[in-house]
């Protein structure tokens, strides 16, 4: 495969500048890595002070070295980087890493170095990673380029390595990679992205959607600085079907506090990345166990599991715990369907238990065709996605012969629990069955594992209507819209609103009412009086001319002793209007990740319990659809109580079309939002609006 | 010590009725234990078909063993039991287990069968555990009644038990075992209860708290039979300074069903499962691995410790994933006083950091004398409880020396996790500093076992106020009381009303509202009417004597056309009154934990949000108030966006005066419920309330 980074992260060749002939120093520690584990590319070390460093002829300088490195690594000081860095591009050699700290993350004169650095990559098209970085290692090809401890303390790779790491902290990479090698988990990349002057994050995951050597990727991210391109590679993890699991620092203010120290990094709006990373079928990972249980996992991804789940077990104890576990985790424990309960019960005792959890009882181990039997009633039905098993030591092992008949029959997920010391783990793992040694583990891993499955599907859906609506911005003047104005933009996008006209005097407003019908509401129009209600520009429940043109003069004086500056478009006569439901919806734009709808019910609770919901554009109306659901608020619109219904599909139409206008008006409309947009039992309408240019 | 339950759990001889000279069976599998781990006691085997079993005298009936065996273990049919009962209870046999299962369990005849256990039991005085039960095991004693091969499956103990297991299922106890004795924690008593026919839950507890051999307990439950029991059980933990790790079944509905068909057994209510554990301090166990390193972890509960933690790494990174995963788990991560601080700036470069999380930086461990005043520092400060340091195999070891002399100086809880190999894990643990070998697992047990540390001291406030106000129920007639009678009931135990009086003709009415003062609202006066505004029954804001005459009128046509069997009393005048907010308050009698309080924002939203807080009555007005701070929507009481601020003491006082009623009035009130109560700025007043009598 050949991508911009193949130099950097597959090198046919590496010359080290600031070799050192001491192991425990970073210009010594990657060259004794390399001869250690027998890269088999030439290794060029450079310093003109010795003649040999671990075995390999040392050169002097990099005009010396006899054929041209296809990267260099420069263990060298801050200061001298970039004149270093342009003799190797004189050179020919293509892609360095910089060790070096001292740029961007120390402010000051460092980010003169940096932004120094930046334009000689620019200008000379070479691949630059780091600086501020801990250096790589392509574990499968032997290529060690980084100044780690952690590689010669760990066990030795069995077989080929299919998970990469890439980390914003060389700490975070060394601390997953022990613990995978501890798990027994082969790594193919060991990534550290240091400062990315030069070469994003992104950039890096481009290079590992393409590459046939990963299977998945553990990240850890404190800040993202591309958010398009970030969207961009997770859908070709999507297209790849590749599994990326990424932890994301400053989840609380104490977290992102240590990491603006540690980068000098913003954590982003942790709302916004949880959602993106949903949509984007992303897993965020809990922790490094997690993550490295998810990693192994990944191997098992070509098996038909999904979110629905049977659960498995000889004990009814252990089947309440597992189902309570699995449902607290976001999975569906389904109640079977009556045909399959019919075919357990064939050979379950009555104490036994058949409708899921199932608790086969533990005499079933004696019978190995019924256990068969069990095993492929749950890999037929449609009912269910994933089968999980727990079953602890010699019980697992005397039902572990039918389930890999079965598995090799049927191409549904199983997986197995086994708290004991069971003898086939090995056995059912290579014929397609995960063995789990902790519930807890077990849990941690498979609910988001189960969920990556299933939500396979929607985020190749959204990459579609992506593609479909990108482009066809709008140019528009979008200062000082008032009210009516915004929704009237609005509106040409398809966003109703209610009944309404902008009158300009008492005689304008007493016909507009007229003509909308009493009672109506009258409000102050001006696209500089923000809080309407506070300047005494609201009057509700208008009956007739004589209230409507009172309200029109109190209006108008009140708002000119408000704000006497404010330019004043008159009143906007309203229908008074009632719905079953007030939301909120609003697009803003993400510094991240771009245009981003939040979608909620109205009012103040609102902002306390945060019931809210978040994607990123483009969405359709199925799609907003999903976020109404997802709010908790949601029976307020589906007959709570007795209440009347709201009518969904008017307010996702109303939101699908908020969301298209933001798109065709681009970032030059900072913020749009609609508060309330009024859900009825027939229809929706948007009561206000409010539009922010940039 | 000397305990009800002393013959079962400490036995000084046991018989075996049932024996059986093959240990894979029930009868033959303890004696095999007996046989094998070398109890001291006696142990006589009753079988007619045996001279001896695993080397042991074997006698044909209870009748004829030589001496009176204090424990007899019964491994017979459900049927013959209570036969064989008798025999051993006239032979002197003081404590029987009894294994067979076909009681209560199985409906029907079994539950007749348990019900003539009972009575046999009740009567004789006997100490019968089970049935449908594994039995136990006193490992300090090696006195194994259990049909368990767990015990013969896993690495023998090393130095004495000091936790204790009781289980609800058997499967249960096997499998929390087994993973203690893999993470080589030493177990005192394996108990797992069955049925609980004569020996309920909470006694084994109440034995445990006293068992000089258990420092704590991990325990599986999925329905208390005896709530009032159980609490004192608890507080008796509480007095012991004993953590009691509790794992509650059921916590889903899914989960429940499993718990319903394993026992019969209805998992009770789990929002007050979770409100009464925090209550009495119990820790509420996630999984089994986590509650194996609860136990481990008690062993270190000497030191002090609690929930403000101070976080000490060698990288930023990692200090923020800490600080997010120990927030997140409800921990404080305060930030460090400038003294603390200026200490820590001595020694640590600039680009660490020193305010919490710190990151002392990699070369710091070549300083053992700076790492030495870092954790002396840390150790003196008022400002954290708890020092957790993250620092990975070699750099532990290297500051193992500095953090064993602080720590033998000072009695602060140190907590060390090393996801490398450090050399120093044993040294560090015998010196008081427990390590953690992965981060995940850290937070999981660390974050509940800092919060028991720092929960010890309510609970035993809480305890003083228990035993102070028990007793003193009043005998009342509550039935029929009508909305104005409960207020004046609640009235006399001090919760204040809004300004009212009951009208029984327009005339009376009109006389009411001119002494509240207008305006008023008027409310259909019946104690059969529970949904007024549906019956037509209220009218707000009622300015002057015409209105109130016409809304008598109007009130009672409708409330007669609502229910024409209604008893109905006139109306009730009320001040027209306006609030802050709205607070919804009861006491429910819940059938396990009895009387308790649940708080929460009034409002169809509340129920939405689940936004309340429980606990179990006696409360007092700082744990109204507590309970007050702890809703989402506390805000809303404290001056949200500009509103004013409500009087939180008025509310928690007259909250306060609602238990002190619910308590003198006893179970006789089965509901109270004071909705809304209106809080003002100053002052809060029951607008609304009900009784609902048993």
């Amino acid at each position: 495969m050949s991508h911009r980074l193949s130099p950097l992260l597959q090198p046919g060749s590496i010359a080290m500048i600031g070799a050192s002939s001491n192991p425990a120093r970073i210009g010594g520690m990657p060259l004794d890595l390399l001869r250690h584990f027998g890269y088999e590319g030439q290794v060029y070390p450079v310093n003109p002070k010795y003649e040999t460093v671990f075995g390999y002829t040392c050169y002097p300088d990099i005009e010396s070295v006899p054929a041209t490195p296809e990267l260099a690594v420069l263990a060298i000081g801050a200061a001298e980087v970039v004149g270093m860095l342009q003799r190797c591009h004189a050179r020919g050699v293509r892609a360095a890493i910089v060790y070096a700290a001292g740029f961007a993350e120390m402010g000051g004169e460092g980010t003169a170095l940096q932004e120094e650095l930046e334009r000689f990559a620019a200008e000379s098209g070479m691949v630059v990673a780091g600086p501020n970085c801990m250096g790589f290692a392509n574990l499968n090809l032997k290529a060690f380029t980084a100044f780690a401890s952690v590689f010669r303390n760990v066990p030795a790779q069995n077989g080929p390595g299919r998970a990469s790491l890439v980390t914003q902290s060389g700490n975070v990479c060394s601390a997953v990679f022990a613990l995978m090698r501890q798990l027994g988990i082969p790594v193919s990349h060991f990534i550290n992205t240091g400062n990315e002057a030069c070469v994003e994050y992104s950039e890096y995951l481009e290079f590992l959607a393409q590459d046939p050597q990963t299977d998945c990727v553990i990240g850890y991210i404190e800040q993202l600085r591309d958010g398009g391109r970030f969207i961009d590679a997770a859908l070709a993890f999507a297209e790849a079907d590749k599994p990326l699991i990424l932890y994301k620092a400053g989840e609380t203010e104490k977290g992102s506090e240590a990491v603006r120290s540690h980068t000098s990094a913003l954590a982003g709006n942790l709302a916004l990345y949880k959602a993106a990373f949903r949509q984007l079928n992303i897993i965020q990972g809990q922790d490094f166990a997690q993550m490295a249980d998810l990693a192994w996992l990944s191997g098992f991804r070509h098996r038909a599991g999904g979110k629905r789940v049977a659960i498995v077990t000889l004990s009814g104890a252990l089947g309440a715990i597992l189902a309570d576990k699995f449902i607290g985790a976001g999975l569906d424990v389904p109640t079977l369907p009556m045909n399959v309960q019919d075919a357990l019960r064939n050979g379950i005792p009555d104490y036994g238990m058949v409708s899921n959890p199932i608790d086969v009882t533990g005499n079933i181990v004696n019978n190995p065709d019924f256990v068969r039997s069990v095993f492929s009633a749950l890999a037929s039905t449609d009912a269910v996605d994933t089968v999980v098993i727990y079953a602890s030591g010699s019980l697992l092992d005397r039902m572990a012969e039918p389930l890999l008949e079965v598995c090799a029959q049927h191409p549904r997920l199983f997986i197995t629990i086994d708290t004991g010391q069971a003898k086939c783990r090995e056995q059912l793992s290579a014929g397609g069955v995960p063995v789990f040694t902790d519930i807890g583990r077990a849990v941690q891993a498979l609910a988001p594992f189960c969920h990556w499955l299933t939500g396979r599907e929607s985020v190749r859906r959204w990459a579609r209507l992506r593609r479909q609506v990108q482009g066809g911005r709008e140019e528009r003047s979008l200062a000082g819209l008032n009210e009516f104005e915004t929704k009237r933009l609005l509106g040409e996008f398809g966003v109703p609103a209610v009944a309404e006209a902008p009158a300009g005097d008492a005689d304008a407003a007493a016909l507009a009412a007229q003509r909308i019908g009493y009672p109506v509401v009258l409000k102050v129009l001006s696209a500089d009086i923000a809080h309407k209600t506070e300047a005494g520009g609201v009057r509700l429940n208008l009956a007739d001319e004589v209230q409507v043109r009172t309200a029109f003069r109190e209006i108008m004086d009140s708002a000119r002793r408000y704000d006497p500056q404010a330019r004043i478009d008159g009143v906007l006569v309203q229908a008074m209007s009632r719905g079953v439901a007030e939301l909120i919806a609003g697009v803003t734009h993400d510094p991240v990740f771009g245009a981003a709808l939040t979608v909620g019910l109205g009012g103040v609770l609102t902002e306390l319990y945060r019931d809210v919901s978040h994607r990123l554009l483009p969405v359709d109306e199925a799609m907003v659809d999903e976020m109404l659901n997802e709010l908790k608020a949601y029976p307020l619109l589906d007959g709570f109580r007795g209440r009347p219904k709201a009518d969904v599909a008017a307010a996702s139409a109303a939101i699908s079309a908020l969301s298209r206008a933001s798109l065709a008006l681009g970032a030059a409309a900072q913020e749009i939002e609609v508060n309330p947009l009024q859900v009825k039992e027939n229809g929706a309408v948007a009561i206000d609006a409010l539009l922010l240019p940039l």
